[in-house]
């Protein structure tokens, strides 16, 4: 099948749980917000990616639908047989936070690591020594950086990333709410905790008002992401923003008008540190 | 234009503040769902309501995209102008929430009087009888409706829905966050508090936190919608499920296989009462 450049149609397929979470809501205001522009409609698939007809049920899909071409965020973005299946339609791709360049494709990336090192570093340079850190799902490029990034400013500090104080959560409420509560049921309270995400650092909050901790006052709390929920609990959430909208907003215009420089297909996009009242120096 | 019966496609058309609000994200779980089942995909496209060319863009998206329904959620489904613009190219129209019957679309409706009136008796159980109501949008149909119930349920009750009480809110939390403020910091402080939806109650719920009240022992809180930022916060946020996913489930079923029977053209969407941590019967 060839490019369908005069196409309106601009595919984004993902996973099934990324639908409804508020990463892919603020990532679909910039894709909306592109589509408009470029007066083209975005088809949004979900798929679940663990089923063995993935690749052909995208197959299927592309055959039916005359796509201008395809958006592919993390983890589906990783698959193989995904990118296969829409190399051989011959549609440019634009892959959103790719943990490896392929050379294939159009990558737009957010440097978690240097994200999860500079909230780091700021942690470290209020004072804190002891700092509990909540991992992501083993397996997810993302949350690996994100520890990597955690364990270097640590490391340069002459900190210790102690074992004890790095627990694994996810990325969801549920796996935050244990996570936290394994934390501050522990002898010794870390004097700051940085989770892996927005989600998880809300559920660590929502443990520390249940158990009765203030913050900052007992615990600094640092997040990632800068979604909705940071702003909208109390105290707001220290955070990362990976300005979510603006990627969106790019890889739509990366389908459109795509950059012809070999440079220019793998586009970092930038973070900002986003410091609320949810961290402060520690106590003494 | 005729219809496209053998398209795969599905139109969700909405405005454009919807991208990204929880409540588009527990739609689209169940748009995404029924689209798996169908093998179909769903195009969206969001649109600046006040456009004196909304129409005439409508149009031109129907011309260029084979669809095989469209999904018009509120508020863009009110819009004569719109249904005409889709009714001209023949599609099934699935309206979501609309405020009345036109008779020419399937509409699915969520029965805000009955839900705002069954939270509100379900406070005045408890025992409250200063009750304050956070109001939303007044030109929004579903924020009408809620206000219209709860006034009911305090008349049947002989309490008074003190206009002193009745808080001009939004459905946003930062419209809550000021509307908080003001209820909070007034004289007499009400019992129970009722926003109009869990976006506005969190921010009162933040408010709250902020001031150094406790909730539910200061006063009690409810919300409505039953988003995931309820279950985000501590205390949990007690409120009324819309079943959205569920409603954008049927929305996709009706638009590939409709009902054919006038009274089904027409289906409520039951509410259910989800009881938390945030209310409590009141002091003394």
């Amino acid at each position: 099948m060839a490019t369908n450049p005069t196409s309106n149609l601009i595919g984004f397929l993902c996973d099934t749980p990324m639908v409804g979470s508020g990463y892919f809501g603020m990532l679909q205001i910039g894709l909306m917000a592109a589509c408009h522009k470029w007066e083209t409609a975005l088809v949004v698939k979900s798929f679940d990616l663990s089923d063995p007809a993935l690749a052909d049920r995208i197959r299927a899909l592309l055959a039916r639908i005359p796509l201008r071409g395809v958006i592919l965020p993390e983890p589906i973005c990783e698959i193989p047989a995904v990118l296969d299946a829409v190399a051989e339609a011959g549609l440019p791709v634009v892959r959103i936070a790719p943990r490896s360049d392929t050379g294939m494709t159009l990558d737009i990336c957010v440097d978690n690591e240097a994200a999860a090192y500079d909230i780091t570093r700021y942690l470290i340079e209020l004072g804190h020594k002891q700092i509990a850190f909540i991992k992501g799902p083993p397996d997810h490029s993302d949350a690996i950086a994100r520890l990597a990034g955690f364990t270097r400013a640590m490391g340069e500090a002459g900190l210790a990333a102690d074992a004890a104080k790095m627990v694994t959560g996810g990325f969801d409420f549920a796996q935050g709410l244990s996570a936290g509560e394994r934390l501050l049921t522990m002898d010794s309270l870390p004097t700051a905790v940085f989770a892996c995400n927005d989600e998880v650092a809300a559920a660590v909050l929502a443990t520390a008002h249940r158990l009765g901790f203030k913050i900052p006052e007992d615990f600094s709390l640092a997040g990632f992401d800068d979604s909705p929920l940071a702003r909208q609990v109390w105290p707001q959430i220290t955070t990362c923003r990976q300005k979510m909208e603006l990627t969106g907003y790019m890889a739509v215009d990366f389908v459109i008008d795509p950059p012809t420089a070999a440079e220019a297909r793998r586009r970092p996009q930038l973070h900002e540190l986003v410091i609320r009242q949810s961290t402060a120096k520690p106590r003494d």
